[in-house]
């Protein structure tokens, strides 16, 4: 941490006293931005993923132009399959589309075993030379989606409102799910452990589809995986955010999960939820995204109950409880950055005199 | 209940001893029933909500074909806004569609006042003809969206991921959006109470988008609606569910809206629910719909776990967490029933005792 001119995120991850909450915004390189809208238009998403210079580039954007605490690699949650073999088609609307999905066994057997370090080399360049550019102003954080979220995608081929196809395969072929989620957990904690040693100072595991799961089954498929996952990570103290979008069960469970930080959406209290597991982990989160649609002065009002929801002390990392929208103005994400930063100096009063 | 020869629903409904969970299944007047795709094949399906043969038709096919406890009148839950005046399309994939959403002061002025007895006489038909073709072998509800959902769809056009439309309105225009929450809780009031005068033994409110709200925002714009269409509805004792899909928090103040009975989803943990609520009101629920993807000794066996969870005693109402998806194989659902029928009266020895 020491030659990072600002630490806030990580000291946060780390439940360390901090002069005020870290803020950064997921999707916050992104298509609110006019910046990144500018360069998207001269090429396709998957170019921008694969070109390090490109990657860095709107990586660094929301540092500069919105002054979050941390930069997170521009890349995509899906790049372990694409990497596999699998053909990946952003579309503007529909969001990622994977022309043939993996519904079989022979599907199965039709992916490649990869190697971060080969096979995903774009990503690992793009963080060491991000790194490079960000020259110690702010953490990088690397992430991943988690192996359930990578093979509900992959076996429906894109999102969802039933997601039939994955739920037919973990109930009528479990033997055929469990073999891929082996391979997956492998796959991202070897690609998490890279983008580590490329200079990524945390990771984060996007698991977006664990809420379409039952408590139990989310058990079984989700959070063992992600157990095993940061189990085999190597890292050196760099912290681990784990974020279960739509998981409101076993909180104190997905506390346990070895990460350091758990992500909450919107519709978690936060209260509740630093009741629950506050002493065991850093919690980030959870303010709803569509409230940056508002008013600044709306905005602040709702982000100042965030902040009293999580109340005094360290252990808090604001971010939004889901990706930032592409129709937000990019006036209103700063407004919200600025007024974390102003405001919530207010609840570390005690981590001052601790500090 | 007196003139029905099987009143386990309502009985249930009302917490009194059974001898038997009864069951029924949201949308099991519908598309995996080769059946009702015949009917469908010959029309559409706002014609077919709006004949009240058909309409009664397909509300008795799944009472004679998979012996549900329970008829729910063949409906959508749009016909509201439908009989408003916006132009409905039903997308066999999309879902529901308004060519003209309702997003400002002008597109809401062109909402017309509806009465359910002259504008929705269609339905008020269908049900007195159901009742008088079922007669009296199970009871039959009428249901209706909830004011919020109903907003939700009027609001977006169709189904959304982010629905930014509606959090735009009750963001930036919250007073348009409280005035039209007005006029739709009257309007659900006065159609639910016109559907017990013409017949329904129990209705239910819908609330599917419930759950895309922050806790907070749920209770101002969602719950305080229903908590008034309830205690407007006209009834003679007929049970009230309440369904807030994708709602997991507040639950004691969702089970004090007045409502008899109140649904859960499958990320609900049942023993938690009735743990919290159980003693104010019944549960229904709350199997994962895609559990009857798969073979029926695997059915039963999540089925049981769905018995053991709410465990001895009256007050559960089976059902899956939500609707029958269209690629069910029929003789699953049946054989869901079945099960139920039978496994569940180990759950009741009590009840039979007091009875």
């Amino acid at each position: 941490m020491e030659d990072l001119q600002n630490d806030l995120f990580l000291r946060a991850c780390k439940r360390l006293p901090v002069k005020r909450t870290p803020i950064w915004i997921m999707r916050q390189a992104g298509r609110y931005l006019p910046e990144y809208r500018a360069i998207r238009a001269k090429t396709d998403f998957l170019t921008m993923c694969k070109t390090p210079e490109l990657a860095a580039e709107v990586t660094i954007q929301p540092v500069d132009i919105i002054g979050v605490d941390a930069a997170i690699i521009f890349s995509d949650i899906l790049m372990i399959p694409e990497a596999m073999g699998m053909h990946l088609k952003m579309h503007e609307t529909q969001g990622p589309v994977f022309d043939t999905p993996i519904r079989t066994e022979t599907d199965a057997n039709k992916l490649k075993q990869i190697s971060a370090n080969e096979d995903l080399k774009y990503v690992l360049d793009a963080i060491s030379l991000t790194k490079k550019e960000l020259n110690g102003r702010v953490p990088l954080i690397g992430f991943s989606g988690a192996p359930w979220t990578l093979l509900a995608y992959m076996a429906e081929g894109h999102g969802s409102k039933t997601f039939s196809f994955v739920k037919k395969l973990i109930y009528n072929n479990p033997e055929l799910a469990h073999n891929l989620l082996n391979r997956l957990t492998d796959a991202v904690a070897d690609y998490l452990s890279a983008q580590i040693s490329a200079g990524a100072d945390a990771v984060q595991i996007f698991d977006t589809w664990a809420g379409i799961l039952s408590p139990r089954d989310y058990l079984i498929f989700a959070l063992k995986y992600v157990n095993q996952v940061i189990e085999k990570i190597k890292r050196n103290g760099e912290p681990i955010i784990y974020f279960p979008k739509g998981v409101h069960y076993r909180m104190r469970t997905v506390a346990d999960c070895g990460a350091d930080v758990i992500g909450v959406d919107w519709t978690i209290d936060l209260a509740k939820a630093r009741d629950k597991i506050g002493d065991k982990v850093a919690i980030q989160g959870n303010l709803d995204p569509t409230v940056l649609y508002a008013e600044p002065s709306f905005i602040k009002r709702e982000a100042k109950k965030v902040l009293l929801s999580y109340g005094n002390g360290p252990g808090h990392i604001f971010n939004l409880g889901h990706g930032i929208l592409p129709d937000v103005d990019p006036s209103h994400a700063k407004a919200l950055v600025d007024f974390i930063k102003e405001e919530s100096t207010a609840f570390h009063y005690r981590d001052r005199v601790i500090q």
